[in-house]
């Protein structure tokens, strides 16, 4: 696992993960977090809502943000401030997630990097936002 | 498990979970969503941080507020459109983590609803944020 600090980053720089909302994925996710709502892990219940069967929890999805975060760009040491969701398709059972983030913007006095997050499934947007962090500072 | 129809919601109605932040739960975390960054995981490396030790994930407590939209407030049926969240303090391998989600604002044409996301550790305030969400309607 390896970072960058803040003085290494730079505006467009991107990092991404690919992972598996798993059927098992899903269902540690419903133990971990206590929401167990059915349309996570009923399919009949599923069914009969407007997404017409399971869909993965949408702070799954937002992990995966968070994953890349705080393990790749910035990386180890990140302080996470802020993160919004903007939460655009579900997530079904097997889908390939693809978290992707983007250093949008450097804030030099604090260190604080505005960063763009976006979830894609197939190429297609199922989660989009923007986070601020701190950034680890290169020791002098 | 029981929620509520858009049309039983009032404005300032609330519901709230507590759960703990556990050295267990911290881990699930972690394999789920692939954030292995040590600062959740290796005391020595957190110890070395601006933490000064362990923390959980910022989004474990954000899936608490997930937990109360999606069993409790709406409830099940209910879709998430957008969450933000600033992260204020960290929390820490066995705090006892209360989420809590009051409505806002009531939006009828649509069915959305506008909420306030608060999760505390005893009494501070640790995860703040909005949210907006479809909640079902009532069957006609």
């Amino acid at each position: 696992m390896q970072g960058f600090y803040f003085e290494d980053l730079s505006v467009g720089q991107s990092a991404e993960l690919t992972r598996t909302a798993t059927d098992e994925a899903i269902r540690m996710f419903a133990q971990v977090s206590g929401d167990v709502n059915p349309v996570h892990l009923d399919e009949a219940f599923a069914a009969q809502t407007s997404f017409g069967g399971r869909v993965a929890h949408g702070l799954l999805a937002a992990s995966y943000v968070s994953a890349v975060v705080g393990d790749r760009l910035p990386g180890p040491g990140t302080v996470y401030l802020t993160q919004s969701l903007r939460f655009r398709r579900p997530v079904r059972v097997g889908d390939e997630v693809t978290a992707k983030v983007t250093v949008k913007a450097l804030h030099p006095g604090r260190g604080h990097v505005t960063l763009t997050t976006i979830c894609t499934v197939g190429g297609k947007t199922v989660l989009d936002g923007e986070a601020l962090v701190a950034a680890p500072r290169r020791p002098a």
